[in-house]
Order: C-alpha cells, then sequence, then structure tokens
C-alpha cells in the first residue's frame, strides 16, 4: 500500500484514522482502555532499520524509493485519544491518529496489536477487581501468555485495579507491585514439607505465604503455624473446593491462635469463581490463566479505520469523510469527538459521539485527550494516573456496569451531527 | 524459592521437570508441539543483568547472595523433547529439564510461556490447514494480538502448514513466506476505486491481489479486470455472505476471460467457517483473529512439574521420584519416555508413556530427542523440517483426528511402568 501511495501521489494525502469497537466481547458491559503508555513508547521507537530494510528489499517486498522512504520514517502527526484507565463502550473513538497517509497507515499494525492485548486485558481484569471487592488480587499468568505479552498482561492488569504481580519485569519496567509465593516443586525438593517450610521462613521471614496442599491441608498449616506462630503471614490454597477448604483452614488457624494470618486462594480462578467465594473466608485471590486469556475474549477486536482524507497534497486541503460502503462491516466517516454524558447526579447517561464538534451541554465530560502532537509524545502520564481513571471512570457508570451477567453495555452509544470543527 | 532452596542447601540438588498437558482444549483431537526453536533461543539468551540485579536488590526481592549467583546464571543442564511439529496427548512428556533444582526451577515461566503460547496458535493452526485441504492459507491476524506474540504467532502458523504470512517481521527473523493484500483504506485514500485499483497495479503489477469490496462488488471486479486483463492474479472478498459472493464473482471472472485470476476470502474465518467454504470456488483464505487467539483456546495450558530430584548434592545422588499428593491435580513422579506404538499399517495406536525405559516393541516411535547438552543448544533445525515433521506426525494418526467436531483425543495414552533407565 505504502509503495503504490508513493508512486500514484496519494502517499501525502492527510488522513485520519480511527480506533473503535464495532461491539464489546459477547455480554460485556463496558471495555477499558489499557495499553496507551506502551503505545506512545512505541510510537516513539517506530523507525526502520538497516537489518529491516535489507529484508525488505532483498526479498523484494518494496522498491529502492520505499526503502529510502522508510530509512527515514518517523511519525510526525498527531494521536489523541481516550485517556488510559478510561471505559469505552461501542463506537467509542478510543483513539485518533491525524498525519500523511503514509505515516498513519504504517501505524496501523502496532496500534491494534497493543491496544487489542492490553484492552482485552484489563476488561477482563477490571471485572475480576469487581467481583474481588476489597480483597487483593494478584497477577500471576505469566506462563500461560506469550513470554513478552506477559509483562504487558501484567501492565494492564494493574490498571484495571489487580494489586501485585509475580511478573519480575513489569515490577522493573513499569513499577508494578511485586509479589509471589513458593510452587509445589519447592515442597518436593526438601526431605519433608516441615523442612521446605523451615527454609521458606528462614530466608524469608514469618510473614512469607506458605503453600499448603502439596500433601494433606490441615498437617500442613498445623506444621506451618508451628514453625511460624501467629505472625505467619499467609498461607495458600491451590486445589480442592477453594470455599470449602478455606472454611476449614479459617477455622484452624483461628483455633491454633493465628487469626491473623491470611489465606490466598489460586487455581484456575476468573471473575465468576471469585464472585462465588465472596462469604469464604479468604483474604486474597491469585489469578492466571483468566486474566491473561482475557476470560474468553483474548482480543478487544478493536480495528483501525480510515474516517476521512484530504482530496490532494495541499498542507490545507479540506477533509472528506470516507466511510466503506458494502454489507456487514459498516462505518461511520469524520472524524468523530465523543464525550460522556452524565445526569444531574454524575452518572453517565449515555456515550454522544458526533462527527466534528459536540453541541454543548451542561453534564457532559471530554474524553479525548492529546496524546501525541507534531509527532512528539505529549500524554505520557504515570500508571498510577490511569488506575485511578480507571476507579472514577467505573464509579460514575449505572450499577449496571458492575454485572457479571451477559447484556447490553452498561450505556449507550449516541451517534450525533455535530457543528463544524472549531 | 532460589534464595529459600540456596539458603537450605537445597538448590543443588539435581533435578528433574517435566512439561505435559493434563488435557487437550474442550473436543481437540491432538495437540501439536512448536516453540521449540525459540525456546532454544530464548534458553541460550537468559541471563541476568546489571539492570535487572540492581532491580532485585533495590526492591529487596532477593538477597545479595542470591543476585550474585543470578549474575552468573546461565543454564547447562539437560533438555530433551519432542520434536517441534510433532503431535501430543494429554501426559505426554513434551519437554524434560534436568539440571540442578535452582537453574532448571529459574526456567519455569520461561519455557511454559513460549510453549504454551506457540502450541495453542499451531493446535488450532493445523486444524484450519486439514479443513483448507489444498488451499493455501494466509496469516493475517498481527493487529488482533499483542505485537510480540503476533511474530511468534506467525512462526507457529507456518509450523503446522500455514502457507505464507502478513508479518514482515517474521518473514525477517524467521524465514516465513510473507504476502499481503490492500487494506480498504488504500480504497478509500483515492479519488475513485479505478484510481486505487490503477495505482497497485501500477506498483506491484497484474499479479497482485485486488480488495473487491469497499463499495460494491460487482462493479469492482469488472473494474479490476478491465484494467488488469486476464493476467489479473487475485481478487479478496472480506464481508458478506463468502460462499455465495465468490461463487457471483467466479462466474464473473470466468464470463470476463479471467478464468485464472484467483479468490481470496477473508473475515472472521476459523477452521469451521474454511471447512464450510469446501465446496465453494475460493483459491486461498487469509485467517486473523481466530488464528492467534488460539480459536477458542489462548493456550495450551501446559505445566512445568518437578517429576525426580536427588536426596542430597552429590552428584552421583540418585533421582527419587516424586508428586504432589492433595486432590484436584494430581501428577505422576518419575522422568518418563515416551512412544507412539504403531500398528502392523503404521498408523499410530497409542502414546505409551513409560517411567524409565518402556519394554521395547516392533513398532514404536520413540518421541524425545535431545535439544540441549551440557546447557549447549543441539537441537536446533530448519523450520522447514518442523513443518515436514507435523504433515508427517497428523499422516500418521487415524483418520478420527481430523474430525473438527468435539470429541476425544485421537490416541489414548497409556501410562507403563517401565524398565529400569540404561
Amino acid at each position: 500500500m505504502l509503495q503504490a501511495a508513493l508512486r500514484s501521489g496519494t502517499a501525502g494525502r492527510r488522513a485520519v484514522f480511527e480506533v473503535f469497537a464495532r461491539s464489546l466481547p459477547a455480554g460485556r458491559r463496558y471495555g477499558v482502555v489499557a495499553g496507551t503508555g506502551r503505545l506512545l513508547d512505541a510510537i516513539e521507537a517506530f523507525t526502520f532499520g538497516p537489518a529491516e530494510l535489507e529484508f525488505l528489499t532483498g526479498n523484494g517486498i518494496v522498491d529502492g524509493p520505499t526503502a529510502e522512504w522508510l530509512g527515514t520514517y518517523r511519525f510526525t502527526g498527531e494521536v489523541r485519544g481516550y485517556a488510559e484507565g478510561e471505559c469505552y463502550f461501542p463506537g467509542s473513538p478510543i483513539l485518533t491518529v491525524e498525519g500523511t497517509f503514509a505515516e498513519a497507515v504504517l501505524l496501523e499494525t502496532l496500534v491494534l496489536s497493543i491496544l487489542n492485548h492490553d484492552c482485552a486485558i484489563a476488561g477482563a481484569a477490571s471485572r475480576m477487581v469487581h467481583a474481588a471487592g476489597d480483597r487483593p488480587l494478584i497477577e500471576m499468568g505469566s506462563r500461560r501468555t506469550h513470554e513478552r505479552a506477559a509483562v504487558a498482561a501484567s501492565r494492564a492488569a494493574h490498571v484495571a485495579g489487580f494489586t501485585t504481580t509475580s511478573n519480575l519485569e513489569a515490577g522493573r519496567r513499569y513499577g508494578v507491585p511485586t509479589a509471589g509465593t513458593a510452587a509445589h516443586a519447592f515442597t518436593l525438593l526438601h526431605d519433608s514439607e516441615r523442612h521446605a517450610f523451615e527454609a521458606q521462613l528462614a530466608s524469608l521471614g514469618d510473614g512469607t505465604t506458605l503453600l499448603v496442599d502439596t500433601y494433606d491441608v490441615e498437617r500442613a498449616v498445623r506444621t506451618a503455624v508451628d514453625l511460624a506462630g501467629p505472625a505467619l503471614g499467609a498461607v495458600r490454597i491451590d486445589s480442592g473446593d477453594l470455599g470449602a477448604v478455606a472454611r476449614d483452614v479459617r477455622g484452624l488457624l483461628d483455633g491454633l491462635g493465628a487469626p491473623d494470618t491470611r489465606i490466598v486462594v489460586t487455581g484456575d480462578l476468573d471473575e465468576y469463581g471469585i464472585a462465588a467465594l465472596a462469604a469464604a473466608p479468604v483474604d486474597g485471590y491469585g489469578v492466571g490463566t483468566s486474566l491473561v486469556t482475557g476470560s474468553g475474549a483474548p482480543t478487544a477486536s478493536l480495528v483501525y479505520k480510515l474516517v476521512a482524507r484530504a482530496d490532494g497534497t495541499d498542507p490545507g486541503a479540506p477533509l472528506r469523510p470516507v466511510a466503506k460502503k458494502s454489507t456487514g462491516k459498516p462505518s461511520r466517516g469524520g472524524r468523530k469527538t465523543a464525550v460522556r454524558r452524565l445526569d444531574a447526579r454524575g452518572t453517565a447517561a449515555a456515550e454522544v459521539v458526533s462527527v466534528g464538534e459536540p453541541a454543548p451541554a451542561g453534564h457532559d465530560r471530554p474524553l479525548q485527550v492529546p496524546l501525541v502532537r507534531g509527532g512528539e509524545v505529549v500524554g505520557r502520564e504515570d500508571l498510577a494516573a490511569a488506575r485511578a481513571r480507571h476507579l472514577a471512570s467505573v464509579a460514575e457508570l449505572p450499577a449496571t456496569a458492575l454485572q457479571l451477567s451477559k447484556g447490553d453495555p452498561a450505556l449507550p452509544t449516541e451517534f450525533a451531527e455535530g457543528g463544524p470543527r472549531r
């Protein structure tokens, strides 16, 4: 596409691409924007070096002039979008990329791959967080997904409210707080469970979490309290009927004089499994597979569509809305502006998406912020800001948003014709 | 775990970990080993640099002696396993890692994340390849998964029989043949569909693939043949009832004197959608989302379990089988050997997994090959070898293996007590 557009003279036409979801994953009530911070780093670093260019020309994939153009490529355009952590709905224009066609079309796969992955994880994570109520969640899914996706998944889960991660690289790279417990292999390595617990306590202190289901849970809990006393931080249960075992273990710990020792449960938990344990004496959850696979929706299915472009390459040429017209996957032309319409109490009532500027209203919260201006990243922020925004964004939604059952999106998306862009 | 084991003196005990799946994804008939080549590269590169060590010590995650140990870490043990492309079944010991506990336990997340991802993709890809029969498949899912997982997914799909990929980095890094077509944005960029087609043909030649469903399919096909004549390589249909549209387009192309112009279809295809188009005049399929998400099974759910370890750290100390004993997730102790038992015609009849060496039989095909010896990679091979092995491995299975319907694994796994290891 790039080569043909460079040759036909259309590559320099001003173009606007929008990222949106045609729908949420089946039955979900809201989506969560995540990955924005990663995307900004990636846009900044997105260039073509000698190895890439040699591959492209050596294999006849692009011609000389295209390779030359790629050799100096750096995105110089504009990006605005929903800030990280914000909730979104079908049709929400969560990212808008504007530049020449050539520079903007090259970002499609980068933008979509980062947002499709991270939004999928955050969307699932947010439901788990709300199902867990005040109890903390540990992200433990690294081994169930691609080795680099794991680091991104951990970051996205933290944006959506997970407390800690077992992925140390996510701690190093993004500052996500880390946590961990021992595996069954650690117990099996030692001559007895008692030896294993002694070794862990000697090295990590009484505040550590001991895994108690390698052989016999009751015996393990007795051994743990015998060795660490009431200062024992936590025990972890990874198998069996988690609610029933947790109740037995709670009774045992209390009876042994360790009422402050916490109980952490793990083992194929998803948002439904977490919700089902609401009444059990559980102090924290570790979640793996279902988190990193988006709990049934491993991609957010976001698309990147050309919605407007200039007729010529003059810098001042007006932008013309464009849209695919055939059956099945319609799209709406024109650059969109989005606001969240609130009622008098501050509860969200609708996602209003307008071509051009929306008619002003008293309780509209604008949703798009500048992220890249003239190729320079301007939207970088702390992960803590995204976490806080996500909490606030969910709190603003109507109560139906927190239902785990399948249903319609918590807000309707209203498409409006706005006024001319100011 | 590492720190506690270093301190308790058990870190140096010889240990054997095995990778296996407790079950296949619901209803699948076989699994596919993929990612082995990536894993060997990753094991070779797996070390801890100053930035990692500073993070670990600066945040109190490990103590000084542990950081010092990590600073010189390099895996020096043995790895053997099923060769890449081989089919596997529940309980198949697809990878065996042997070394000190410390060096082998550190590889758990690396090994599982690579194999869980790549096996999931290859397992789904193989079903699509067999559903497509002789028709080629293009991998086009990069934008629906994490940006680096996309490259690995493309490689895994190729192992399982996909012909080409739209991921150029997979072409550069792994030699996967690349292919691509234009997007709707390219047509919308131009003043008319005719202009867009002219630009593409001028740049890429008549053998290119023109996307014909931006406005009106019939008009687009007429324009395409008008411009390129019977030499037009292919047209792509991305929306509507793909079978019905393909039939109309085939008739139109034939009527316009372009019987050799191929028809490529794309648009939310999975193995079932591909199979449903078997009777339609389709010459190739492009598959995206369903491939990179494992078509409903985004992780292979492989686990990494300690199955044997020495009682002490003497180099000659015998290995003792170990296994977790509590409810829910039992495992079998002892280092396993696996063979595929064949009948007199060479058709596979069972996966036989023995602790120790299996009793010799006339038609057993050994499944494990050496991959790493004394820390040195010895199992590297061309992607072409893995592709050929996968074809042969599937061809050897009973016919039920190719059924898309949900059912039992195509082979039973028989656990046997073998003789002493020779």
